[in-house]
Order: structure tokens, then C-alpha cells, then sequence
């Protein structure tokens, strides 16, 4: 069988970062303004102080402004939201990103609901996510890992209308908000979830497959109908002791396995996971945009 | 084969309408409240008065007060939203509904959206419908027709968890909503629409089906799973000379042909169509009970 395209999501996301500088610089010509972005991190999780940080040197590398305010792990949700209510009204602010997971103590509903919807470049307010699951209506900003598998499949020429699809997972940030972007572009698509009885039989008749699951591996060679395109947004540690730090990243299908049967497939690192930050920049840069009206 | 069981919508709605009435009762005797809905009719299309006059007179058979407001055809949309804004801050009605299709040269969405969310008991705010799609999110008000179909279900004790289902049609009062319903029940849902290629073989792996297309008898006998429940929302006229009307109702589903492949079947008229308005009622005294706290 021939091996299946690769798509190579840190390439593209690097287009993308360079389609979204050469924009901000634009703008900034044309009408002086820079797109700014603004994230808050509460607490102190290793992981969470990496993505912030990632966050801000891939604004600064493309022009855009970053903000940063870090909160302490027991501040009040009062506080956090008169943080956000700042950005709010703040006009050098387009984008705002509350960093999660947040403190147990607080309501993740009660903070993002807090963001201006204008600004709300996660794409994770309901009243946004029900523009985006209905006809007719367009969502304000498409939340950003959605929106990369969506870019990857199109910048890859695949076909969507007609086609069906099967999205793995169905959490608020990555599976549902990629089904109804499916929907949106005319797949059929199906939902497969934790109590789904033979999620191996449904993916199989899928034309693309996105995976969100979180369980290394998963997905088998069996699943793929051949020629697929798979999109594997999945990160999963797996021990490995050849690895300096003892472990690798692999994704929710099985590379090794898929890549002899699908058409078209993410690796892992390297696929979906560089999209995300480049989204966010692109939405941030949409937002000022849209702000400033500028075309 | 073994016939159908019929899933009698026409019995259900009335058990519903008698419960809810029990319940308004009780309400008015233990706290003095009355459950109020206002309907806003915009035009003077023949279909639309006998809508609302359906829904004036049901409420009053179980006890609900109804306000009514007709407004002329050419009328402004600001007119239209400033009724609604006094039903919005009128304090005795509770659930406010505007009698669609409006005038062609009035904007649904702005319309619609003007309704406040806690009266909104059609459920057709965007935000609600973000609700709706979100895990770990509830809707204020699930939208009448959908949640008519999921009643139907649960009435009849059909399993919904980890069996397979299929939408037919994607419309934001019907397919959509009640696909997301569907899967908050923990089915693993497909939503079959006008491009979907291959509806039928779809459809047969379903066992659930609920049909919200307006095309008479697509769904034929073929398509369907044996024992699978059949939701059949269609409304549709056919000719029919040896009717007085020269006309009669049937649904998306071919009755005659499905009702000997399926486990239950909804008949057209009397399966979902009268359920829609009990589901008004019950939404309406759901409102009144959360705005007043009463349990
Ligand atoms: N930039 C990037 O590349 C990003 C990558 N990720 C990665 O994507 C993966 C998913 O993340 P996220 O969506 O947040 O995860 P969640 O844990 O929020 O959701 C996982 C989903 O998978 C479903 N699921 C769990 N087990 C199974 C199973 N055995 N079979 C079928 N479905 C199953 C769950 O179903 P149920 O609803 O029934 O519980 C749930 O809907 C993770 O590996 C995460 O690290 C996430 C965000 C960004
Ligand atoms: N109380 C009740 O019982 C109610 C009954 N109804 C009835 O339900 C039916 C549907 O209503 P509504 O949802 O408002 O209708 P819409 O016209 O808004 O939506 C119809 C949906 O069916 C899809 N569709 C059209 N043709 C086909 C086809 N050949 N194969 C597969 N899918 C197709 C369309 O797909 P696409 O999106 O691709 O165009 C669309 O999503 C009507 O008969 C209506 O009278 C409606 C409301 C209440």
C-alpha cells in the first residue's frame, strides 16, 4: 500500500505565522494600529506558565502586542473578573485569553463568561458556540484548535461537502466545536464518544477522521477506511527510556499502524499542535481587524 | 413481521397538558402566581392565526394566562422589539414567543434575539443553543419540537444511551437541537441533510431515527433498521381527491412501509405534532416556576 501524505502542521502553521506578520504589519502601516493580545494565567502550573510563554513569544515573533497578567492560585474569581473587565474596555487590547485549568475554587463559567464576546478569541463563550452550531449565523471567532484541523484539511485540498466524517471526543473545546464545523461544511458527520459501542465500525466509514481523545494510541490501523485523511489532535505521554526525559508524545491513532492505511495523516508532535497558537493569532488579528474595520 | 408499536403523541400531550395543569394549579394555590405567555404575531398570514390561536387555547385549558399582541405587516422592527421589551419586564408573563415566519423585511435574528433569555421558551437564542452543545452547560428552555421528540422516547422507554441515532435534517428548530439532545443523552448521533450522499445505508444502522426534512415519504421502509424507533416530525400535504380538503397529511417517513420494519413509530398526524405545544405549556410553567423559586 502507498504510505499516506504526510501533513505537516508545523509548516503550515509557519505559513500561517507569516501570512498573520506580514498583516500586522500592514495594519499598522495603513492605520497605525497593532493588534494586541491579553492572557491571564492564575496560579502557578509548570504547564500552564510553558503555553503562556509560548503564547507571548509567538505575538511578539509576528508583531502583535502581548499583555500578561499573573494572578496568585488563591485570588478571588472577583479579582480575576475585574482583570478581564479591564481588557475589556481596554482598547490596545482585540484579544483576551483566560489560561486554563483555573483554580478549583473558582467557576470557569462565571470567569469566561466574563469576556467580552468581541474579544473572546478562544472561540469558548456559549453564545458563540451556538452561532456556530446554527444556520445561518456565524460565530464571532472559531475556537482555535477546531479551526487549525479545519485549515489543515483545507490547505491539503481535502474535500469536505458530501464527504463523511467521524470526530472522536466531544469536549467543548476541541471534538464538538470541530463537528459542527464539519457540519458547517457540508460533511455528514457522526459523533463518537465514551459510550459509543463500536466507535472501530463507525470510523471506518469515515472519509475523515479527527481524533480528540486523549488515550495514546487508540485509534488502530483497523479503524481507517483506506484513504482517509486523519487528523490527529491527541498528545499523550508514553514512557520510553530511550528518551532523555523518559518519555515520547504520541498521538490518539496509531501512527505506525494508520499511515499505511489513510490517505493523509497528522503526526504527532508536528500536526495539529503547532496550529493552535497560529489560530490564535490569526483570531486575534481578525479581531482587530473587525474592531478597526480595516479590510 | 411484527407490526409497530404506535408511539401515540396525541395521548402523551394530553398526559402532559394534564400535568401541567395539576401543576399550575398547584402553583396559583400555594404562591398566588399564574404562569403567563405572550405571543407575538406579526402579519396576518392564515396558517400563523391558527398557530397562536391553537397555542391562546391551550393555554387556557390548563390554566396559563396568554397576552397577545398583533402587529401589522408593514410594521417597523423596532416596533416589534419594543413589545417584546415590555414583555421582557412585565412581571406576570414568563414565557414570550414571536409567531415565526416574520415579514420578509424584518431580521429574525435581531428579533429574536431581543427576547430575554429567561422568557425565551421557544429556546431559539443563540445562547441557549451554545448551551445546549456544551458538556456540563444546561439550556434555560430546551426548544418545544426536539424536546417533544426526546418526551416521546422517554415515554415509551426507548433506551437512548450508547445506541446508535440519525437526524435527518439540520434546521435550528428541529434537526439541529434535537441531534444535540440526542447526544447529551449519550447516543453516538450522524445528522443526515441534503448533501449527504448515501442517507439510506446511514440511516439503517440507526436505532433511533428522528425525521425533520418536510419532504413526504422520503424515509422508506428500506431505510430502516428492524426494531429501530421511528420519530417522524414531517408535516407534509399530499393530494388526496377522496378527502374533503383534496388533500391529506403525511409525514418524511413512508408510514405504511416503515411501520412493518420498525420496533415504535410515530403516526402523522397525531405523533409529534401535538406535542409541541404541550412542551410550550411545560415550558412556560417551568419559567414561572424558576423565576418564582417555587419547587
Ligand atoms: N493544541 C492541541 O493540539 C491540543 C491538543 N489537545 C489534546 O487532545 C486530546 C483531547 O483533548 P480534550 O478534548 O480537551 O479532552 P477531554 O478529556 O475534554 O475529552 C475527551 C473526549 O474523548 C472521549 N473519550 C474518552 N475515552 C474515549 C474512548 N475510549 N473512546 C471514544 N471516546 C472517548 C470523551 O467522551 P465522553 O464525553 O463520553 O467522556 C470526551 O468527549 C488530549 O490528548 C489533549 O491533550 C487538546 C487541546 C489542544
Ligand atoms: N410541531 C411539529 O410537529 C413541527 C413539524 N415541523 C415539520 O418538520 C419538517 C422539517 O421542518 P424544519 O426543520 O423547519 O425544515 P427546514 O426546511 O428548516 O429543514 C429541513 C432540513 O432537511 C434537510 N433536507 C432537505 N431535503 C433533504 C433530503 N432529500 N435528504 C436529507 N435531508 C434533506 C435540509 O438539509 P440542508 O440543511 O442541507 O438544506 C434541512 O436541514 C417539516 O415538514 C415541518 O413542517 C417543523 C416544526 C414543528
Amino acid at each position: 500500500a502507498p504510505a499516506a501524505k504526510i501533513i505537516n502542521g508545523k509548516l503550515v502553521a509557519e505559513q500561517i505565522r507569516e501570512e498573520v506578520r506580514v498583516e500586522v504589519a500592514r495594519m499598522k502601516d495603513a492605520i497605525g494600529v497593532v493588534p494586541g493580545l491579553a492572557v491571564i494565567l492564575v496560579g502557578s502550573r509548570r504547564d500552564s506558565q510553558t503555553y503562556v510563554r509560548n503564547k507571548k513569544n509567538a505575538c511578539e515573533a509576528v508583531g502583535v502586542k502581548s499583555y500578561e497578567v499573573n494572578l496568585p492560585e488563591d485570588c478571588s474569581e472577583d479579582e480575576v473578573i475585574k482583570h478581564i473587565e479591564t481588557f475589556n474596555s481596554d482598547p490596545s487590547v482585540h484579544g483576551i485569553l483566560v489560561q486554563l485549568p483555573l483554580p478549583s475554587h473558582m467557576n470557569d463559567e462565571n470567569i469566561l463568561n466574563a469576556v467580552s464576546i468581541e474579544k473572546d478569541v478562544d472561540g469558548f463563550h456559549p453564545l458563540n458556540i451556538g452561532r456556530l452550531a446554527m444556520q445561518g449565523r456565524d460565530p464571532f471567532f472559531v475556537p482555535c484548535t477546531p479551526k487549525g484541523c479545519m485549515e489543515l484539511l483545507h490547505r491539503y485540498g481535502v474535500e469536505i461537502k458530501g464527504k463523511r466524517a467521524v470526530v472522536i471526543g466531544r469536549s467543548n473545546i476541541v471534538g464538538m466545536p470541530a463537528a459542527l464545523l464539519l457540519q458547517k461544511a457540508n460533511a455528514t458527520v457522526s459523533i463518537v464518544h465514551s459510550k459509543t459501542k463500536n466507535p472501530e465500525e463507525i470510523t471506518r466509514q469515515a472519509d475523515i477522521v479527527i481524533a480528540a481523545v486523549g488515550v495514546a494510541n487508540l485509534v488502530r490501523g483497523s479503524w481507517i477506511k483506506p484513504g482517509a485523511a486523519i487528523i490527529d489532535v491527541g498528545i499523550n505521554t508514553v514512557d520510553d527510556p530511550a528518551r532523555p526525559r523518559g518519555y515520547r508524545l504520541v498521538g490518539d491513532v496509531c501512527y505506525e499502524e494508520a499511515s499505511k492505511v489513510a490517505g493523509a495523516i497528522t503526526p504527532v508532535p508536528g500536526g495539529v499542535g503547532p496550529m493552535t497558537i497560529a489560530m490564535l493569532l490569526s483570531n486575534t488579528l481578525e479581531s482587530a481587524k473587525r474592531i478597526h474595520k480595516f479590510e
